[in-house]
């Protein structure tokens, strides 16, 4: 099955607004081994959109547009859709009741311009939208299918993947080749060093790898490709090839496919019954609200401070004014005391401080930008690491938050270890 | 002038490369006044991105490609340009000696492959690639345009930026139209709404508006049109716009253009030399970590507490156990006595909490999922209020985070205008 998107939306095409959404899509699709031949990003201009409908409708099987589902009266898509397709717009009242919902939870009058997101071509069906007021749809006809999404990601993912991604499935037969992918996630390790110690490991049959470096992960992709019916010789080559790169990289690898750093740590504090608490400097709050991410996490967290100023770090955290005159506020010996004292006060198994200058401002010849010292306290003691990371503010926010995790995943790999060899 | 762009790489349509360089390149092209009315993406077969430059060249003025210039037998965007334009393929010494050179400076012999990069369709005007062994190129003929640039964003964007930027500016006569904009921002305000409200200035002479839904604002885009000779027309009707949708929308309106909610709070924390703490429940820390964003915050904001557990609650913000028991940790009662501790605590001139249920577990039909309350703390007293807010859990709160800074800022602001009225 070939399929191309269309993207519509003039803030796409002003440089303001970047296209996610085709990229999730891309994604989504090859994985299910559907090529996208083409993908247009047009403007809201009904002769240029039309155009675009008409084209892909003419040269692909499975089309998938983006936008222009709004209630103002420059979002055309499904109209023209309709048009193309030679289909009437229909009311669907039941998807009007919806949308008046929505406006009543709100406790606002539905405005009359959103009567026109509960008008569809004809034999649609209809995918909810829970999020917002932009329902979107599903035509075939013709052996063709038309699927008609709305713009924003934060309604087009969901719905795609509650209600296309099951469609689309069911659509494949078992001889069908597709890709098996498999990432594997990395902290702390950079791509020529992988690249490295994996060199020989680029020429395993049936399998191609990429490096794909994030801000502070690099992501080991491979994929093996076979039919949906043998899709065991795929899993296969993608098992042997993650156990050798296992046992290389040892636990710099901290996870794989959509686990993520946080939600590994969350899950290794779940399973000992492991509490956690934090003090933040630098992050201003980014460690807390990583670790709060996920539903459920207060299991594991119960809070934290965030002493951006001295003398929060004192009131609150009881670090003291001596450390804080003899080596700084960025220093392991603060980070140490920041950890102690909310360990203590929050009454937790374990505590991560954070202390860092994230710049661009505030560094020094002694203590340069992105300097940062993590303080770990546990039953056993506190200790604390200087580590120097680079680049913009925001990017040694985020770094300092990853490795702050990665301590405390180290940390419960430790004590997991120490368990099973019986050496603790 | 109307520009067409067209992004050659299979990667591009396999989810896994992200296209910045279109976004980049609309942006430049806007600022430029030049309109983009098609964005596509194809992959590196020849079929396809032949069919799509021979449609670009037919409709368009200024075509621009990006990627498809590598040494691989893949790469074939030049050829296929030279093909629909019927130009023969020439080889450029000089460009020849340069990737030489190249390869020279790495002490590598060249791959026989590169010397392909060296060709241009006849009568290109070659654009020198100090990054990579790609380079680019103009071809002018019939009236129309055709750029050519390498794909990898770290080569293209420079190369646009030092030798095609210079190349277009010089092609806009001061008589020639461009686009003049602003964006306004709106916080508290659904899109139908907005344009009920406004729905007369759409008629505005020499004015086009349209609304762009983010996450938790409304976006105003304005553009006016006029000779960059004349640019003052448009300013003016920009501005005249402006004054007449604050009028209508009054404090809705919290920024334009680049200011963000949190820049504007700062900023008016600043203006007042007033400081803030946060005591943060179901978000966790983001509203610190939203607080500490920018460089200078240690300015205004000293800190605060994420009390996730209802036991930090009480022990460091002081909340009284009897209200978690009689109203719940989610109620404007324990929103204030949060607040209230807070500020005492830290010393601050404002203390604001978040208390709420982010989901997606853990609601009731008394307090559902989305509930929020939100305490604000000030010298004169502290009030709280309650909020409904829709989504996941991680919109949920980023909505508090940012209902929690308007609630600052809407406090300035009366702070301000009791000044000025002398009502306070």
């Amino acid at each position: 099955m070939k399929a191309e998107i269309i993207s519509t939306g003039t803030e796409l095409l002003l440089g303001e607004t970047l296209n996610t959404s085709a990229h999730f899509l891309t994604g989504k699709l090859s994985s299910l081994g559907i090529e996208v031949d083409y993908h247009t990003t047009v403007g809201d201009n009904p002769e240029r959109l039309e155009q675009v409908i008409r084209q892909a409708i003419g040269r692909t099987d499975l089309i998938i547009t983006t936008g222009g589902l709004g209630p103002t009266v420059d979002d055309l898509t499904k109209e023209l859709v309709a048009k193309v397709l030679k289909l009437e717009m229909e009311l669907d009242p039941s998807c009007l009741e919806q949308i008046n919902q929505f406006f009543g939870r709100r406790k606002a009058p539905m405005p009359m311009n959103n009567e026109k997101q509960a008008y569809f071509p004809k034999g649609s069906k209809i995918l909810p939208n829970p999020i917002g007021t932009a329902p979107g749809a599903i035509i075939e006809i013709n052996g063709k299918t038309v699927i008609i999404l709305p713009g924003p990601p934060f309604e087009m993912n969901p719905m795609f993947d509650n209600y296309v991604w099951p469609e689309l499935q069911q659509t494949i037969e078992p001889t069908d080749e597709r890709m098996y992918e498999r990432v594997l996630k990395v902290f702390g390790m950079g791509e020529s060093a992988i690249e490295e110690v994996l060199a020989d490991l680029m020429s395993f049959p049936n399998l191609s790898m990429a490096l794909l470096a994030k801000r502070a992960e690099m992501h080991i992709r491979m994929v093996s490709r076979s039919s949906y019916s043998k899709s065991e010789e795929a899993e296969d080559v993608l098992n042997q090839a993650e156990k050798e790169i296992r046992r290389r990289l040892g636990n710099k690898v901290f996870g794989r496919d959509q686990e993520s750093m946080v939600g590994i740590v969350g899950q290794l504090l779940k399973n000992k019954q492991f509490t956690i608490a934090t003090a933040e400097s630098c992050t201003g709050g980014l460690l807390g609200a990583a670790l709060t991410q996920e539903p459920g996490s207060s299991e594991f967290y119960l809070g934290g401070v965030v002493s951006y100023s001295n003398s929060l770090k004192q009131g609150l955290l009881g670090v003291s004014e001596k450390s804080l005159l003899e080596y700084g506020a960025v220093s392991e010996e603060v980070a140490k005391e920041m950890a102690k004292g909310i360990r203590s006060t929050a009454g937790t198994d374990l505590a991560i401080s954070t202390t860092g200058i994230a710049g661009p401002d505030g560094g020094s010849e002694q203590k340069p930008v992105g300097l940062v010292c993590i303080g770990l306290a546990t039953p056993e003691g506190v200790q604390a690491e200087k580590i120097q990371l680079y680049g913009e503010r925001e990017s040694v926010r985020q770094l300092t938050v990853q490795a702050a995790l990665n301590r405390v995943r180290l940390h419960m790999l430790n004590i997991e270890r120490r368990l099973q060899f019986g050496d603790g």
